[in-house]
């Protein structure tokens, strides 16, 4: 998966309260990462993830498979970066990445699988799909 | 402020994960201890945090003053305890305290200001204190 | 995998603050309660994490595979159960399930891949396995 | 206290994991942010935090004393604020404020009681001061 294919980046920064008492950033918040990532991603096509609750759409993550590289330490630069697939007409994947700024080092890979639901059923990523093309995003199928 | 006093206790034990790098529980998560010893002190006479919520009731913060005495350690059991207060028609007041099991050390003491909002707007807490004197609970003007 | 198979099992309830804003628990926690849930186990074995990495011992994950099944909300008791397994000389494989305490609703598969390391580099699994095999848990080649 | 008398400012931006289900940003994640602009405030002037804990050296939070004001929700821009005094030779206090960038409306009020320990045992707060004079930063006994 080359770098020129990701779709999009965003930079962000470690912040000490992130760290556990192994002195690095604990497993858990880099998924806090990758979602932030994932929403100021759809954010950019036009769709906010809180207006699409609110309205009674919810994308959720169905499956998460993530694998650690290498740690982030207080103070880390790091890119995080996606790259969307459609899975059939119900699933989103989302390809991402998490690279250290200083020297392009690969803390993780991801990928995270997820879909609509509108009032709590399954709902075509349609929408989705749609807002990507118009936002000039090429979405291949897995 | 007699320990004889408090209204309701709560047991609970620290997680790895809630530590920093400094080795000790952050700051920040005492805030969430304090916070779910309340909701589950609601829970106890009647009043559901998050059902509250759907039906356009509101409990917030307005104040929070909290004395950090000795921090919590990874595996430390401890109680969280508190006592509800009024002032006026609008506020209720959490005196809270957290201290060790194993010794009954004083881990930190707080003072919480709370007021209930209805779709946005002030609401009187005679809601809250009316659930609590159904409880058998003696709620004091501050 | 059948339930009878888990070597360990953790009794945990949603806290109000690990919900988002789609109401449901944010799916990082569940990572949290993951962890928790393991270092719970490493206890019960004699292995302390916060000691082993006070005693340049570290655990670390490599590789999360998490399926998200359904959601947990507010108020939600749940079990957290594991079985470890031996992958080679230098990875013990965790799969994990949560389950509502209820009627033992599926919430969430996981298998989480992990190493030890001591100062920084690979670290043979057998003073782990060794814990195991003195508490009497038959712990399997994957 | 008047906006021109910061030292210094930090801009950040909600992140939609740290709002509950309430849709706005968790009480306790304020503290977060308010911690996370003292540590970047304190490398501004040369004093790394994670260093600082690593040589011995930690600075630790006394007292928290928060106003909340109105929340802020998904999306929100923000500035974290804060100015240090000197309390006696021990207690260093930093006085905060959290603004929304759009329009300067007051989100929260803080003032934050600290002191450094070395080894566990109270250190005088000569360090931090002459680094913030070294920096030009003029630091007014409380």
């Amino acid at each position: 998966m080359a770098m020129t294919n990701f779709a999009f980046a965003l930079e962000m920064q470690v912040r000490d309260y992130e760290c556990d008492l192994q002195g690095i950033v604990n497993n858990a918040v880099y998924q806090n990462y990758l979602e932030h990532c994932r929403h100021k991603f759809l954010l950019s096509v036009g769709l906010d993830f809180a207006q699409m609750h609110m309205d009674g759409i919810d994308a959720v993550v169905i499956k998460a498979e993530i694998e650690y590289k290498f740690p982030l330490k207080p103070g880390d630069d790091f890119y995080v970066r996606l790259k969307p697939r459609r899975q059939g007409r119900l699933r989103i994947i989302f390809d991402q990445e998490i690279v250290r700024k200083a020297d392009e080092k690969l803390i993780l890979k991801a990928r995270i699988t997820t879909a609509l639901t509108k009032n709590g059923r399954p709902f075509p990523s349609d929408l989705f799909v749609k807002k990507l093309e118009d936002s000039g995003i090429v979405i291949d199928e897995l």
